[in-house]
């Protein structure tokens, strides 16, 4: 039921064309000043097809920010040497980002959407934890499991957007293998280094 | 010159005023998107004013992304320990963002408007190197400078968005001493650690 020359219902762009442009409005608005009507809009559908396939706002919002790859897929292995585990993950996800703009973009999308809208931090916090859990959880030391990928996920979330969004010097121009080199370590001990007191030093063993 | 009951030029609360709403509709709209009319209306002045005080939207913005406390104070002596430099970091940071709330809150309004805007984006670059290297320089390693001060910006502001915006479990309920323990030998590794090749144990001695 095409009206105005806009993508009908079932067109197989149609549902595409409203999650890219709910991304980028929520991204730019927030979610409580984003409306169905704005979205449908600059996808250039009827309002009804947005909640035909998202019912409404909210599973919209859930939709539009997926991941744009499979983590299952992203991790696979990476703890297959757990003393490397920390390099291998920083190895993988810079060289994601820096291969494939438009994913981290998405990314940048999806952690900037948690950063301004408590429901979709809700969302972006159960997306974080139960990945990283699928795929470091055998690696990761058995106390602190929650403070431990919280700061795994603090570190990868603060250097994505210190390299591309801040475009801070030196984490902006280093090297993926120069990335892998300084953060390696630190996401290792993250996921088993002692959490020790303070007065012994826990970057050691 | 009040008209309609506006705060008049000179009233002591005005400048504050007019950077409390600018602050405020930064992090909301962006930059591009608040106008002068809008920040004036929200701080209840004449437009005018705002030029008289600031010129124009770019000066604006410098004052209103001014970090709330004074880093030299803040900083002060953190290195005397260089040894322990990394986690006087993370108690200094941590124990001003929980003791003083609305310090915090204006810290993350830099950071928010500097991830939503490239001219705002560059202060906060600015403000982050020129600060870290005056607290951290002389205990700093003499070989990647940048690259060592941009990694703990990153952990550093990944900490705080996961910690209060976020609220990533784990990193926000953890208490100052645990994230003292657990991520002061993350800052201590940027500030001092070798940056080793990938096949030697960066996080050792």
């Amino acid at each position: 039921m095409p009206t105005r020359g806009r993508r009908p219902l079932g067109s197989p762009d149609a549902r595409g064309a409203v999650l890219g442009a709910a991304r980028e409005l929520f991204a730019e608005l927030g979610f409580e000043r984003t409306t169905m009507r704005a979205v449908a809009a600059r996808a250039d559908v009827d309002a009804a097809l947005i909640y035909h396939y998202f019912r409404d706002k909210e599973g919209l919002l859930a939709a539009a920010i997926e991941l744009p790859v499979d983590p299952a897929a992203l991790f696979a292995g990476v703890a297959s040497d757990p003393s490397r585990a920390g390099e291998e993950l920083v190895r993988r996800v810079v060289t994601l980002w820096d291969s494939y703009p438009e994913i981290r973009e998405r990314m940048i999308a999806v952690l900037r959407t948690g950063l301004s809208h408590d429901h979709a931090a809700q969302l972006v916090r159960d997306l974080l934890s139960s990945n990283l859990l699928a795929a470091l959880g055998e690696v990761l030391a058995g106390d602190r499991r929650e403070l431990r990928t919280g700061l795994i996920g603090s570190q990868i979330g603060g250097l994505m957007l210190a390299r591309y969004v801040l475009r801070v010097p030196g984490a902006a121009d280093a090297t993926p293998e120069e990335l892998v080199r300084a953060v390696g370590p630190v996401i290792q001990h993250y996921l088993t280094g002692p959490f020790a007191p303070a007065d012994t030093s826990a970057t050691s063993g």
